[in-house]
């Protein structure tokens, strides 16, 4: 359910820390930062990404769903690690996810926080294929303003180190299914993503999202893909999220803390809002 | 001095704002996320970088510098804004960068939180044939712990929608030089350097930068690059910052806030440190 494994994922380091104005040697632990090789059997060249080790096959599983190279658990022949010193997973696609693969105009290496790396142009929203999202699920304002403190309490890794970001799936009823971690959080998503995919739960049309930190473009993109309906982020949304969610009929909701948010698109999601504003809002 | 011109890097929005219970309309203002083209004469593909518009010759220069294409400013013969719909900066380099930007393995698109996409593999930090900074400078504690403060004050924008990373330049005497903002702490770290490349400020020996968040492995690249001496995060490093800076004699600030802070490496360049643990704390 929860974290990631923390013998992979936490780093021990020694530290100097100030003190009642002196310095004190300590023992401490920091988020683990290296990279994933990602090689696709046909595909383009290794897609190499900064990640937190530990539910790398997922990383690997989600990562390429969210570049439209996978749609589905059974487009995956086969994923496994490879051995030898380096952090490397192979993934072997049935043809047409191969071809897909082969078209990736990417020689990728994406930082640990980065989503959108190594695209020679970046596709508008509107040049995808992809469809808006229908309409519902729905999903009561209170449940809404609980999944911050479930989160929290779920995050267990990040009380160690204090530097990683964390994803969370959760049901329309605010049941906590799924939570990763990372030092970058479109490595969170794309685990997230790629978890769901292993359990055939794509598309997530019931489901919801709440992201750590902020929401920005590639974010927003990875949840198109995988049809998240409702995405709630802590902290602020972008300009080109917002535009991204309401394109695709998304419900962003921003600043989801302190049991407060504000909402930038789709309000109808969200049973018990009261407010003479809302039905309006939004209207073109 | 501070920060991005508004016009440019804040988009108005229409929200739905909770407020006791019931949904308020507001118009609010977003972080502006938004590809920009760097494209450099001679050179690989355009480098494609989600960032916040605004400094857009200084982030250019600044991911060019940090990607060792740029050496110094004499190296840039022109850079332009591209007329045209789409941002697009052009830039012209003497014989030897422009060579060098052509063994670039990229295709790269950056996104608004990476700084080291697109390349096809990440060079291990001892394949570089930098060397490791020079001895000195010193700087007083008591100078370091009012850096978050000043910082802050300089932030405007941050102030208007909550969603910017900022790189802040002091000199060891605590003056701020510069800060740059972005969504992308990468681009603003990287608008910091062009800044100081316009002015012939390179290598920054005597210099001090300010990260807002956290120390990713990219963030301490750039400035083992850029040779800062001191870098400090308001947030936590990751193992492979911590790794980086104590392989390159950078001294690492971590937690810098409220009146602490933890240290990583290279102890000697603060002043005023007590404690019997300073002196062997990072011996080998």
């Amino acid at each position: 359910m929860t974290g990631l494994p923390l013998r992979y994922s936490q780093a021990p380091v020694r530290l100097l820390a100030l003190e009642d104005g002196a310095l004190v040697a300590r023992d401490d632990l920091l988020a683990t930062e290296a990279p994933l090789d990602i090689r696709v059997t046909g595909g383009a060249g290794p897609i190499v990404t900064m990640r937190t080790p530990g539910h790398d096959l997922e990383l690997a599983l989600g990562l390429l769903h969210g570049e439209g190279v996978i749609r589905g658990r059974l487009e995956v022949l086969a994923i496994d690690h490879l051995p030898g010193p380096d952090d490397a997973v192979r993934v072997v696609l049935e043809p047409a996810a191969r071809a897909r693969a082969g078209l990736l105009k990417r020689s990728l290496l994406a930082s640990s926080a980065c989503g959108v790396c190594g695209k020679t142009r970046i596709d508008p929203p509107d040049s995808t294929d992809l469809p808006p999202l229908p309409a519902g699920p729905r999903v009561d304002m209170d449940t809404l303003l609980r999944l911050p403190a479930i989160q929290r309490n779920a995050q267990r890794l990040f009380r160690y180190t204090g530097g990683l970001h964390a994803a969370a799936l959760f049901d329309t009823a605010g049941e906590l299914l799924a939570l990763r971690e990372d030092v970058g959080r479109h490595n969170a998503l794309d685990k997230l993503v790629g978890w769901a995919l292993l359990r055939d739960l794509l598309p997530l049309h019931g489901h919801m999202v709440l992201l750590s930190g902020r929401a920005s473009y590639e974010l927003v993109q990875k949840c198109v893909q995988a049809a998240v309906p409702i995405v709630c982020a802590v902290s602020a949304p972008s300009s080109l999220a917002v535009e991204l969610a309401r394109r695709f009929h998304i419900t962003l909701v921003g600043f989801l803390r302190d049991e407060r948010f504000n909402l930038y698109s789709a309000p109808e999601r969200i049973r018990g809002l009261s407010g003479s504003d809302v039905p309006s809002a939004f209207a073109r």
